[in-house]
C-alpha cells in the first residue's frame, strides 16, 4: 500500500486532506507540528482526528517558532477579530515561512517512513493571502524534496498534494462530510477562549461558520460569540 | 547595511561562512538549530563563535527531529568510525531533510529581520554524499524562499549563498584563518567524548584533522584518539 505523509493540524482543512488521502488509497502517516502556537488545543484536536480516522502512526514534532516570532500566532501580537474583508494582504496571523518549515519536516518524515506523497490541506481562499499556500510554491517545494533527500537521489518521485487548494470552505466541508470526517473533533480558531470552544470572531472562525452555512451542513462547533457582536 | 541570515552550527564550516558574510559586507544575524543532536556541545560552540565574531543577534531555535529519527545523529544508531572511504553513498549521519528544515527556519528568520541573503556552510566534499548540500538543491530552495514568503511576494530577491561549496577542507581553513576565525572555538565532532574534545575517529574529525594538515595551519583541536588506533 502506497504511503502518504499528511500534515494534520487539527483544523477542518487538514482533517479533510487526511481523509482525502485515505480515500485515494494511501496508508496515511500523520505529522502535527507543535510550533508554539497560541491555539494549542489544535494539537489535541489533531490527536482526536487521527484516532477517528484510525491513523496508526501520528507524530508530533516540536519546533519553537517563537524564537523567530513575527506572527500573531507565535508572538505577542493581537489576533485580528471581526475583519469583514478576508483576503488580499498577508494578515498578521501569517507565520514566516511556516508551510516551508512544515513541509520540510514532512519531507523528513516521508523519507524515514518511505512515503513518496506529501499532503497538505492548503487552500487558496482560507489562507487569505498566505504566500506559502500558492500552487507555484507547492510545485517549487516538490522540487526541493526531490533534490534534498536521499530518497530523491535514489529515484523516489515526491509529489506534493494539496487536494483542497481550489475548493471553497463549503466545498471542503461537503467533501469531508462525504468521507466521514467528524468535524466536531476539529478546531479552527486562532484564539480559542478555552477547551474546544471557537472564539467566533477571528478570520478562521468566520470562514468556518460561513462554510457550514453555505454547505447546508449542521455546524457541530461551539462559538463563544457572534461575529461583530461586541 | 544589507543583512544576511547565517546558519551557525558551531562547526568549522559555518564559522567560516559567517566570517565570509561579514567580509562580504553583510550585517550577520545567526541561527543555530537545536535539533536533538547527540553532539550538543556544538550549540555551545556556536555561542562562542558568535561572540568572537561579534554577531549581535544570535538565535537558537529548537526543533525535535528525534520525533522523525532516521539518522545516527538523532536516533539510536551508532556513529561510524574509522571510515577510510569518505564520500559516495549517503552516510547514516545524514539527517532526513535536515538542510531543508534548517533553510526553512532560516527563511522565516530572514523574513522577520529583513534579510535577503541566506548563508549556509554547505560543502560538497565535507558532506560526503549528503543530497541537501548540492548546488541544484540550494538553487531550488532559493525559489521556495521567494515563492513562500510575504517578503518574496513583496519583491524581496532571496539569494542562498554557499560560499564554501566547492572548497576543500584545507581551502575552508585557509579562508577562515585569513578572516580571523578562531577555530579553537569550533567543534566538528559527531560524537564528542565530552567537553570540547573531538573523538578523532568519526568522518567529521578525520576531515577536520586532514584539513588542518593540508592547509599547513596549526590545528587547535584536542582529539581523544588517533584514527584507526583502536
Amino acid at each position: 500500500m502506497k504511503r502518504a505523509a499528511v500534515l494534520l493540524s487539527g483544523g477542518l482543512d487538514s482533517a479533510t486532506a487526511a481523509a482525502w488521502a485515505q480515500g485515494a488509497g494511501f496508508d496515511v502517516i500523520a505529522l502535527s507540528v507543535d510550533y508554539g502556537q497560541r491555539h494549542r488545543q489544535e494539537l489535541e484536536a489533531a490527536r482526536r482526528v487521527a484516532a477517528q480516522l484510525r491513523i496508526q502512526d501520528h507524530r508530533v514534532v516540536a519546533v519553537d517558532l517563537r524564537a523567530i516570532g513575527g506572527s500573531a500566532l507565535t508572538a505577542d501580537i493581537a489576533v485580528p477579530k471581526d475583519r469583514n474583508e478576508i483576503g488580499g494582504d498577508v494578515p498578521v496571523t501569517y507565520v514566516p515561512a511556516r508551510n516551508t518549515v512544515f513541509l520540510a519536516l514532512l519531507t523528513g518524515l516521508a523519507e524515514v517512513v518511505g512515503a513518496s506523497d506529501l499532503v497538505i490541506g492548503a487552500n487558496v481562499q482560507d489562507y487569505s493571502g498566505y504566500p506559502d499556500c500558492r500552487p507555484e510554491f507547492l510545485r517549487a517545494f516538490a522540487e526541493v524534496a526531490r533534490l534534498g533527500t536521499r530518497a530523491g537521489i535514489e529515484g523516489m518521485r515526491f509529489a506534493v498534494h494539496a487536494p483542497l487548494l481550489q475548493l471553497s470552505k463549503a466545498g471542503i466541508i461537503r467533501l469531508g462530510a462525504a468521507l466521514g470526517v467528524d468535524y466536531g473533533l476539529t478546531l479552527s480558531c486562532y484564539d480559542p477562549p478555552g477547551g474546544f470552544v471557537h472564539c467566533g470572531r477571528c478570520d478562521a472562525c468566520r470562514l468556518r461558520r460561513a462554510g457550514f452555512a453555505e454547505a447546508g451542513i449542521a455546524d457541530p462547533s461551539t462559538y463563544a460569540e457572534t461575529p461583530g457582536a461586541s
